[in-house]
């Protein structure tokens, strides 16, 4: 297994940082990783926030669900995908474009997943931790303020990184599904019963199928949070409408 | 700067391909980076097609664009975001979950690029080329009949995998925007006209910034397949409302 493949293979979250900042150089190699993503059509659909703000961290620590390890992250980054930047240049230099559409924002949310992607496995390689926060799509009111955010602007994704402490580096990672559950040959094959229970096994192991269910829906996907997301994704897309 | 980092910065998409096929073991290795990457709440949000079938291959190279080093690729994986299987388990365990929203679609949309991506770059660690294919996105009614997808499943991003030959890997890498244009501190700031001409200045070096974007924005932006990817993406979006 070659360095590269066991750095992807290691990476897990990373959320208690030591308090030592983030030399302005590996800064910049990190987001020059991002940038130098696959993007549609070399466009780079996205637009990076760096978050230096203190205040303005803490403020998004509290509208992305209370995570108080936001505000303690020596770096945090905001990717947005981002319809307008193209839209304004293709304005400025006399051309008709159409409104940007939903289709856009797909291409560019994609676009900004990869780019975030590059950079944690950029900062990965220096030993920095990172944790994903999707929480930046929920509180379209509140984050569009804080942030800036005009209309075909979508905060996609939101990265925090830090120097992981040692706790943070001797938790287990958490184990994925088998691979015959995740890649389908050829065409999409709905799981029945059975494969639903032996994929999310490994989950429920000190307990039941239904209760691990239970709970974890409960947790997850019936909670305020996530209705929250979808409500404030709506919001957003009006704009592509 | 490290292997990793190098490797992040040298990798360009590559779209032809020696005829030559992929090991099993290395598809396995590229697929379990996909499954290691970064993904909320554990859930993996996503279904890997694997395209075996050379077919279904022509076929896909035909919806998408009419692309057809699509059909001569050894390895082509479609990365469905997949909102569908834990729907079915929480139905499976008799929790009441609620119907998948916008805002789950679009968690799974950045769940299954941030997986392709890892794909990406194990891929490269091989020697393996790979080019991204967003034209997946398109025509609806044929690629989820050509691909059995169920509602609730989105085919966010297409891969195609293969040995480049010497003429992809001499190509240059197109050139990125500079970092000050990508990474904006703090806040969202709106490009005035003289920033986005510096941004595009090395676009348009050999014609003027209008004319390169008239000619850009006529053969990408206001293009037949962008328009149609909108249309499409707006017919999955239905399934979610």
């Amino acid at each position: 297994m070659n360095e590269i493949i066991k750095s992807l293979y290691n990476r897990k979250s990373m959320r208690v940082y030591e308090e030592k900042s983030i030399p302005q150089e590996m800064k910049k190699v990190i987001l020059e990783a991002a940038a130098q993503a696959p993007t549609a059509g070399c466009q780079q659909l996205y637009t990076i926030l760096d978050i230096t703000d203190e205040e303005l961290k803490k403020a998004l620590s509290e509208t992305c669900d209370y995570q108080p390890f936001i505000a303690k992250a020596p770096m945090v980054l905001v990717f947005c995908a981002d319809c307008k930047k193209w839209y304004d240049a293709y304005l400025e230099a006399g051309c008709e474009p159409r409104k940007p559409g939903i289709g856009d924002l797909m291409l560019a949310v994609t676009d900004t997943a990869i780019a975030a992607q590059n950079a944690v496995v950029a900062a990965e390689s220096f030993g920095i931790g990172s944790c994903y926060i999707g929480d930046i799509m929920e509180n379209y009111e509140k984050q569009r303020r804080l942030l800036n955010l005009p209309d075909y602007v979508f905060p996609a994704v939101m990265l925090v990184f830090g120097w992981p402490t040692q706790q943070q580096k001797n938790r287990p990672k958490p184990q994925r599904c088998a691979q015959e559950h995740i890649v389908h040959e050829n065409t999409y094959r709905s799981m029945d019963d059975t494969e639903l229970r032996e994929m999310l096994s490994h989950q429920y192991k000190n307990s039941t199928f239904e209760d691990w269910c239970k709970a974890f829906c409960k947790r997850k996907y019936n909670s305020d949070f996530s209705k929250e997301m979808t409500r404030s994704v709506g919001e957003y897309l009006k704009q592509f409408e």
